[in-house]
């Protein structure tokens, strides 16, 4: 039993366009007391990815709309703090879809535990091996149906999502290129992350750059932006190729814009779009986390987290996003790590 | 042997927007004599189909562009004139590329020798039993994957395609819902083809009209326009749902058009969106054909043909088909069909 607050983060009301701070309300609210069955646990990290836009529109969409007055969704890292469930230990550390708060009471049904994955840091189940690494994976490999040889094509490519992708197709034998915003990130791509191309979509010379960078077209399109990048990706997809739609975060702060005006190329190439949510129960997990853990240890899949402290922090961290100024995988720490033993 | 000329229908120039008849011309080309292996046909019918406007852009599509100055691409029907090839006798029914001219001299590889089908006429090789069943069948079946008590709906629906596509739906135990435009095709959809229901997309109240319709959401579109209706399916797609990407029809005189501005629903909601042409080799024709053949002869698959005379009357018909002006499978006719023994 403990006797500690919980800082909430509720949503205000629905954001129009860019997320404001007054769009939420930060909240003391007391925790109830723990019951007989359940976990407290402590919030450590909580994730920030772009989907978190989406959640913000006042619509249901692969989740349920989150009403005003309601504490903001968020998957967190945590540790158990106390616990009157039989499966959990304190100290353990645990992941779910905590809610943007410092603590949460659990039945323990929703909870993971996590394993040790030393010397890979705890932050790494929220990349490599969390919901990050699964999407990159189940994406790449399940939905685009990537293959040796292929040309890959990664937008988004610095981001947490699109790095993964972009080393996992020239694992496994893709020619990769990358888009991504600014010629510091495009350097890392190439650099430090291993593709063979990289494309400044900032750039003025953007349409032509990735149409040279692609000289035998694209078989697969690994599409997080969607906008403008997947317009010119339309044209430059060769006959069959696959559209794994992760995301199109360029529309998220306004859906409300038009589409690529040559989608009839779907029909004269023979295109599959598709759209794909890792929580959805057809992808099986087991498989994607024994590869990335078996590639994560043999040094062959790079990864950075970018840390902002700080529960007030998440509304803009979600604008850092949605801008590209992260460089790594984003999440907001609101406890320390528990030191081992 | 024969001297008979040959009338050819040439492009002149791609056209630029909607088709004129100066974009073509017509030529009168000798024949040239007939070589041993080879057989001589004369074009009965031409079918005319959206994809022609397609092969009329000055692009490689799904086939090679057509150049100014070559006879412009074809399907026939014909009859063999003359022949010595041991594989076809004078007065055989045929059917192939012929392009769109009078006669064409064949070594026989491109021609599928038409089985007898009476009583079904001898034009139902172009819509039941032809590409366009073959497309209804294999865009539905295969690539829309359609089951019982789904919701499927069709555009261009009173189309020769979206006509088999809804009746096949049915035949499936889909509940249908066609678009189309005015009321009396729309009337035809339902109290001929047996549609559930059927929404004009030429009404003030479509949107309001195309929901109402789709009470328990759409599980797969057929989708032979893109366009407004896409956009509007894409908003009251179920989630899972398949999108058929048979044609765009409304974008084809003019490709540079503004694409849906919903597009992210394919990510919200997880669909997949397939292009397909039923030349490609993936599509077995001998399933299709057996169950097309078998619901033609137990009277469950209604069909209309619109015929029309001429050569020259090509282009404008290939108009009609973009404004909607024809009612049933329409092809143009250059001689009559063989009287039978």
């Amino acid at each position: 039993m403990t006797t500690a607050g919980n800082r909430q983060l509720l949503l205000a009301r629905h954001p129009e366009g860019r997320i404001r701070d007054e769009d939420f309300r930060l909240v003391d609210a007391p925790l109830a007391p723990l019951a007989d069955g359940q976990v407290q646990v402590r919030t450590i990290y909580l994730s920030i990815d772009p989907t978190m836009r989406v959640w913000l529109h006042p619509t249901d969409n692969y989740l349920p709309m989150i009403q005003p007055g309601e504490v903001f969704r968020g998957i967190g890292i945590g540790v158990v703090e106390a616990t009157r469930h039989p499966g959990f230990a304190v100290g353990a550390l645990v992941q779910g879809l905590f809610g943007c708060q410092q603590r949460v009471l659990s039945d323990g049904s929703d909870l993971l535990a996590l394993p040790d994955i030393a010397p890979l840091p705890v932050t790494a189940h929220f990349s490599l091996l969390g919901h990050i690494g699964m999407t990159a994976y189940c994406g790449l490999v399940k939905v685009g149906a990537a293959k040796a040889g292929e040309t890959l094509l990664v937008s988004g490519a610095a981001g947490a999502v699109g790095a993964l992708v972009g080393q996992i197709g020239r694992i496994l034998g893709c020619r990769v290129v990358g888009v991504a915003g600014g010629t510091e990130k495009c350097r890392y791509l190439t650099e430090v992350l291993g593709f063979d191309a990289a494309v400044d979509y900032r750039a003025a010379d953007f349409d032509a750059a990735l149409a040279a960078a692609c000289p035998k077209g694209i078989d697969v399109y690994f599409d997080n932006v969607g906008g403008r990048t997947l317009e010119l990706a339309l044209g430059l997809m060769n006959d069959f190729g696959r559209i794994v739609c992760c995301g199109m975060i360029s529309t998220y702060d306004d859906y409300d814009v038009p589409g690529p005006r040559n989608l009839v190329q779907v029909v004269l190439k023979r295109l599959r779009m598709q759209g794909f949510v890792i929580l959805d129960p057809e992808h099986d997990p087991k498989e994607a986390y024994a590869h990335l853990l078996q590639w994560a240890g043999e040094g062959r899949l790079q990864h950075r987290a970018h840390v902002v402290d700080g529960l007030e922090r998440v509304p803009d961290a979600i604008n850092m996003l949605l801008d590209g100024r992260n460089q790594g995988k984003l999440m907001v720490r609101l406890s320390e790590e528990p030191t081992v033993a």
